[in-house]
């Protein structure tokens, strides 16, 4: 083989191992994207490059609820028409916009940054939950909408754990079968709580 | 909504938007590589975005075939161990990575940059056609390395006609059934041109 590694340049060599190292994109994918970008234009490959660096470089999140946000407070927390005292708490900013697409929500969010995991190595203290903890006294209710795995249980009970004393209502997500769900295909831990959770027919 | 355009932040909505055109990245992967690169540090972002500025900023291409290089004469073309007397003419920087992935190729390439296509507006001069033209004098056989298809054969075609006169061996690839193909799956003009074009079996 003439080439170093298969590759004909040190510069696309160095470019495919960068771009195969994003989730998702293997060897293969990476030659065909460095490939292309070499098709387009500097001024389009640098707009690329440059809005990465500057989303990176220059990023802020919220400084009450930790969401991604342009400015200190974000558009959600900002918005007074908005009920401040429901707070959702979720995992991550990108829970935070498939709550917002359902458009049926109407308070304000907490975003955690991560869940408890000891597997994952990730303890209560690499998460917002004190920031959490100081919002609490203003809110009237906490939405828990955490993952319905053991993961997302334990970071439930655990905060749970943490603000109960305060007396404010502690609700979760409901769980149950998903919209168009045919009953013989859903699991039987869902279709159990689905029963054991049954809710007066309004028709 | 609270966000413009369902993005909480402008700076994440260009990231995403830029991601996207690349080709093959939904906005769901776009936003999920967005979001997979503001949690990872800065530096490990910058190592990539500079890799492809880099890329697209100080690609070479070989003076004499056209393939990416490192220098103005690639490491194929100054290879004295290599028949520089037969040259292989491939559509992109891309199938001389396939052959040479063979091992089975000891000549040298012309990459045309393209094809010629009328729909996409592609003609002969877009490609190195005359820079091939050029070399032909000091080759003994060209290898006319294109795609199957019309596109492939009219560009076939179109450089024959300009180096038929020169005396050059014109030879193109072995169409035919792959290694490992049934009979019954291939289509009938592989299969036709394989019987026509059939060889003498040597056991």
């Amino acid at each position: 083989m003439a080439y170093k590694e298969n590759y004909p340049s040190e510069l696309l060599s160095t470019a495919v191992e960068a771009i195969s190292s994003l989730p998702g994109v293997g060897r293969r994918s990476a030659l065909r994207l460095a490939l292309h970008l070499l098709r387009q234009s500097p001024d389009r490959v640098h707009h690329i490059t440059d809005s990465i660096n500057n989303l990176r470089d220059n990023v802020c999140y919220c400084s009450r609820c930790r969401m991604i946000s342009d400015s200190d407070i974000c558009s959600i927390c900002a918005d007074t028409k908005r009920d401040q005292g429901t707070i959702c708490v979720v995992e991550s900013v990108r829970d935070v916009m498939s709550i917002e697409a359902t458009g049926q929500y109407h308070g304000v969010y907490h975003v955690l940054g991560g869940i408890i995991s000891p597997i994952a190595g990730t303890g209560p203290s690499d998460l917002t939950i004190s920031e959490l903890v100081a919002r609490v006294p203003q809110a009237h209710e906490v939405i828990l909408a955490l993952p319905g795995d053991v993961e997302g249980e334990t970071t439930a009970f655990y905060i749970y754990r943490q603000i109960e004393s305060s007396g404010v209502t502690v609700s979760s997500l409901a769980r149950g079968l998903g919209f168009g769900d045919a009953l013989e295909y859903a699991d039987s831990i869902t279709l159990g709580r689905s029963i054991v959770n049954r809710q007066i027919f309004k028709p």
